[in-house]
């Protein structure tokens, strides 16, 4: 056994040329990963001969280091009671967001997913709540993907006996309490301590499907652990260029129990998002890119001042691809970000399962169409084709959801099942596990709400015809503001009480 | 008979325990009631051991304690002098308001029916205001019932003589002076403590019908006690589980006189409204559910933390009842709360005498189109098949009308008559008795205009040509703002004069 | 010659009983004229006694109370050395006024029609603010005639050569220097001292013509007496019930070479204007009723509360009475205010010269469609019935003209010319005729600029095919803001220099 | 030899009836002149006996005065030593803006092509932000050109190997590094003393085409010596009513290497903007108009007090023209600011190379239709005649792009290239050349980024199915807001923090 290294051992190597730092009560010697860290060197060098233990934890899963770091970096044991410990006088915006924390009302009053998420707005670091909550570009995509759900109507019917309910769902042949289910989100312990675990807790309490996101904050095995005997998960999957290492994720996933392999298959690259951009001006790194050190990749910086494109999110992945993976996995596949019906044929062609129409939440193509409006485009030509309905293929849609409302109209205009993260993730930012399952409350309490009031009382009996979707294609932008006749026009006014001053 | 019971011995029973209260003179043992109290045991706990009468009157009609406590629980008179008053200090909440009720201006200055409302907004406490104006999750039904109406436009006719106009119309073979009549609405005493009688009493007045609520603060028969010789009412209906409850209901309106039965077909289960549900957070109950017990039903809990669905709103009315109520009333019925051609063909089938076409005033299923819109396709889908125009089958449609125009155009499309709530109920918020009549004249005075502009005499003379409803159902949601650029346009400028500090 | 009344004779009538006030020098009882005053018996009463010229001259025609008032009610000259003058303290909104009429701009700085609306909603009492700027019922109407013409797109050809413009134009076989004239508008003293003078001036001046108001301010003949050698004036008519009065004024404006008399038909009653009616609250009159005691007729009061019905303006009017016109006139008739094809068939058919497509400045039927709008219609369905075109027959447009391409629009859509009221109305509010004038140069300025773009030297090429009309007649109306959605999104923000106090 | 010029004797000559002034060492006699001076006389007379040197240079080109002031008015080299320096005192003004410059981030955290803007619309001088910014009329054009592209989504492929992206393209078989080039725009010193030298040095670095102004503030020849070896360019011709000098400015231009002739066909007159014109109102003038008289022509005075029509653009300019064109240059020749299908039928049947669709940014003639919107007619209309595809005839477009999406959409729908002018514009005004190169290297990335997501690896995989631009003719004008509802509404709330105060 070796003997433990000092604390002072360590903190001798405090500097670019030689940079030691503890995570774990281990050392590592981080000098030639200095400048290969996605997050930037200096938020390593804050920490060169100290105890980095705090700031690594909530952004990185437990075994990145040790897995991507070179063996012979690996400096052994510490004897952390050498160790000064790093004490970081809380700043005041720390302090501010913990006052926060404490006034939050009781979760018992919150009542939709907006509450949520106006919380978690005040409650997160501004350079969390930034990464969270940016859209590509303009973020009209991001935008529109919650608009698009306002252009469908409900027709809905009368004098049906709807004392019962039931709105069990089959989901990839898998039950699921309700017809949606928790798609992935990268980084969740930015959000919350318990990050992705919240989810996959509440999950399990209420029998809803978790998707788990390649860039979890937890490992994909620390995740799986924390499910219920029986529950279901599914696994969403960047495509590294280095293929074994895909194999291997794959692979494990199946022997884990994965119901279902959602490759991503938007993101030959990541979006360029600038409120996040603008946030990451400061020190300390928060970003996506902070994730994919998972994957043990050197960061490629080729491309100028702007942002790193991780080599291991690989831009060559194509349809020829598909193939390999039906001969690695038996498990369903799902391509997760189809937006065209051309490509969704393909992809029936190709003998996947199904597929995602979707725009990545907006934040990668800015002005890609929203999942909602892609499906009626894909169920209209795929009846065309005679390939709808075909039970073998599912068509999911994710994007904007953010009542059972918008659930039913997916499900109403052909969808299979329908994928919720911002929602889900506001909810444990403000609440944890708790929130999760307030949110999952809320929306069954809506659906059985608007499922009786639509006339159905499962959802089978759901049909075209309960919605009207015909402006769901229109999207028109605002004319141009006329300023001088706005500017120049006397507005009505309404009556007043005497005494203006009540 | 019995001795008079002191108030020292109602005091005794002042806690969950044991919990009685005075009404009207008498006491009640409630304490086993208190669990199934659909305002919450919180505020009845509050007058434990004293007299609540004051607390009871503006929310209850006045035999729903005598009605439904089971008779062991009533105890008998109570010796009013020895009953210590329970003074409640005027709140600087109703301080306000009454200081607000002073300062209204004069009737005579109320231009339109937004006036009343805009006044009640601050002359009502917030949580019936809250109650009143609140829609179903997001409210956009509610604010499209409003805006349907801006979608269509007018094609007026010129140079008609249009000396005389005449604007009485027949409504279900009832005479009315105007081609509108008052909807039902709930709770009518927290708007004011005549409630529903003013409306009632302005009606006879005027010639105008109004519809009774199920769910009105006066029972129905001091409403229809309160109605001028030959005055028409129409009765409203929540079909409660307990048929005979409903049968006994049904008849008794037959026996006064009801000319038309509407039975309410949208409402399985009342909706969710978060105004309404974030006012009740306090303690007192003011919610539509404080109404349920009317019908003297238990509330079932067992949908969680939300609100609690009377069983007494009976979740398996379906169309196989409609025979049984042709069988109990030879009252005209009508089915309130139709959203589709389909249902409207059905109801037709059914052999009742018409609909009304709406969405509960956006406070059911959120995104069910407006009565308008719904209007436009009944009326193209019954003539392809032959069944409109029908003199025996009335279609109404209710939601969102604040002006004459709204009306005729309603009439223009096929209506036979329109229903107003929310207009006239702020009118009597604001100004009592002597409101409804301001309303009802102002609605004369806009009809005689807009008549006479669109070049009619009576109301016979109106044609879908004199509309041009091309865009209602269009509803574009506006595209999301385009921020970056929005903020970085210089807006043009006016002139100005001189010295800018005139 | 009769002895002159003194002032403190007058003194003594100077109550409701007994009523006498002096006008331009002579004594009137208007005792028994009190209560048919349209502007109400208060404003009368405040002179009780007195002098009241001032307060008469900017809202009365000079003749008003001379022809109108019985002969024996006219009492002789008065000794004016004996009347006490009405020494009226400037108030401080007087004050105020004068104070921002000399801080005007230099005329010179006007750059468009807006300016001089924005300068007189300054400048202008409030009361003729609101009456001059005020439409019907929501003001949809007003602000739609505008809004109109923001959906037609031009089409410009380039490459032609235009360097001479010519923009002369024929308006009912009359010379116009522009395309445009000058449409009627009641009450123009209220503006400016010069009132409808300053018009009147300014367009024979510039060559424009001007339609002569039957409520202008000025009587027929003083504005007449004010034209140039040679000026061309239409005169605009509400018809009387009294068709003897009508035929004197008609003959009248023959004699005095009045070139196009232009009936209004879409006023059988006076629209109610809210801006209008709020601010008569106050004690003197201001309101277009002012205006109706021109034509000497009784105010009817037989509709409650509301405003008269002046019985002047002959709600019989009709068809039939067109052949009346046609045999008491050789003067070209035009009706003004027809709103649909139906009409201007009905027109062609009886006879007229021409129609304007109108909604009175959406002072009538609030929702009527934009003359703009209609004229899409009328000429489209007019051509299918091979009426159209018809050098016999024209067909001209007003309502919500702003800018010499609204102009240009209206033409290449087939009007044959257009009518502009308010854009000249504010400009001699600000500035007298010198405003006029320069509103007739921003036009002439502008209309150069758009031809030689269009590509076009002279009227006659403008052609359907250089605008794009497709989307006039959408007129969506903004679906309801998503009140939640909109208040947690996080909005984009833009660079920011590194000292933000800058 | 002459002898040297005393600042003493020009100092004599300080008023209107005698006024020398000195510019870069040379004293000139602009006595005669002054009236002719497009930007008046009085910034003029400011100098009159000075030297005003500083003042000329940020607004003409070297060579002006030299070359159109007559021989006779050159009176030759001044001794400098003997002048009095003008020294003008910062005005608080201009230190503000100095301060502005300081505190500019640095560009490396500019993120996006609005982000120079809005700095701009600091650190510029208002009456050159004012010229910069402004649009003609309402502007509606100008904002319109952004907002069409808002109505064009994608309709991206997935799976396809996109690992190496190619963005070179051939714009009239010249190599660019990008699609786009940068367009003509004038007076380039007002925004920066190195203007328009800014953009050719960055062009030439990144190998992107500039297009010089006619009204450049540098020369001609000075612009063409700034140029990399092999570095392209384009010239834009403002066609001069005297021939002889257009065909000098023709012929030089092809002398000197330039690629393609651009002439402006939108521009028969300059157009009439107000923001201009308002600003203008001050003593020294910025307008384009102080371009003018580059070319050396009197201005005529002939339209009243509004804008002078500089005879320099010849307002005869006609297709009869282009055949003359074609015999003094071989350079291609483009139409700048076709507007429509017919016109460019016309310029095919004229032989010329192509046409670019535009508008002229918005600032010619309000409410001409967006380039983007004519593209769409113009590719569906030539195809129609079997003119499309076509080789040898370029389709450009301008007006409006931000964005590299922008771009991608616009070649999509057909367009050969895209002309980009304000937002290189600002780049330079913010940041100079380095300012320039940033705004490429964004575009560069998001070009990247953005054919990645839309699944092309070069510009000719960019198919018209990439797009829906169904909605792109869409530009319905927002109704007018309904006030009296809107303000009556209750709007709903989100949860909130216990205590607000946070």
């Amino acid at each position: 056994m070796t003997a433990l290294i000092s604390g002072a051992a360590v903190a001798q190597h405090n500097s670019r040329e030689s940079c030691w730092i503890i995570i774990h009560g281990k050392a590592y010697d981080v000098t030639e990963f200095l400048e290969e860290h996605p997050g930037g060197a200096a938020i390593i060098l804050k920490y060169a001969g100290k105890d980095a233990t705090k700031a690594y934890d909530p952004i990185h899963a437990s075994d990145v280091v040790t897995t991507h770091l070179p063996k012979d970096k690996h400096l052994g044991l510490v004897d952390l009671s050498t160790v000064e410990e790093v004490i970081e006088e809380k700043t005041p915006e720390q302090r501010r967001r913990e006052a926060l924390w404490a006034a939050r009302p009781p979760v018992s009053e919150i009542l939709n997913l907006y509450d949520f998420e106006v919380l978690s707005r005040s409650i997160l670091a501004p350079k969390t709540w930034y990464y969270y909550s940016s859209g590509a570009d303009d973020e009209i995509a991001l935008r529109e993907n919650h608009n698009a759900f306002q252009r469908v109507w409900f027709r809905p019917r009368v004098l049906r006996n709807v004392s019962e309910v039931d709105m069990t769902h089959s989901i990839l042949g898998c039950k699921s309490s309700m017809p949606f289910y928790i798609s992935a989100m990268a980084l969740g312990k930015l959000g919350h301590p318990d990050g992705e675990l919240c989810l996959t807790r509440a999950a399990g309490k209420t029998g809803i499907i978790q998707m788990i996101s390649t860039f979890a904050s937890f490992t994909f095995d620390e995740i799986v652990d924390a499910r219920a005997p029986d529950q279901v998960l599914f696994s969403q999957l960047y495509v590294n260029q280095n293929r074994e290492l895909t194999r291997k994720y794959v692979q494990n996933a199946e022997k884990r129990g994965i119901k279902g392999l959602f490759i991503t298959v938007d993101a030959p690259q990541l979006g360029r998002r600038e409120k996040d951009l603008r946030a990451k001006n400061a020190d300390d790194g928060g970003s996506e890119a902070g994730a994919k050190i998972q994957e043990g990749q050197k960061v490629e910086k080729g491309e100028g001042h702007t942002r790193a494109i991780s080599s291991f999110i690989d831009p060559c992945l194509n349809w020829d691809d598909i193939k390999w993976f039906q001969g690695i996995t038996k498990m369903p596949i799902i391509l997760k970000g189809v937006a065209t019906w051309e490509d969704t044929v393909l992809a029936i062609e190709a003998g996947v399962q199904g597929v995602v129409l979707s725009n990545h939440g907006g934040r990668q193509l800015d002005m890609a169409r929203s999942g909602l409006e892609v499906l009626v485009e894909v169920i209209s030509e795929l009846k065309k084709r005679q390939l709808w309905p075909n039970p073998n293929f599912h068509i999911f849609i994710d994007g904007g959801v953010r009542r059972a409302s918008d659930i039913l109209k997916a499900l109403a205009l052909g969808a299979s099942a329908v994928g919720i993260g911002k929602g889900f993730l506001y909810s444990y930012c403000a609440y944890g596990q708790e929130g999760v399952e307030r949110a999952i409350d809320i929306l069954r309490d809506e659906m059985i709400m608007d499922m009786r009031m639509l006339g159905i009382t499962k959802l089978s009996e759901l049909v075209p015809e309960m919605v009207d979707a015909h402006g769901l294609t229109t999207h028109p932008v605002p004319s141009p503001e006329h300023v001088l006749y706005n500017n120049t026009y006397e507005k009505l006014q309404l009556a007043q009480f005497r005494d203006a001053k009540l």
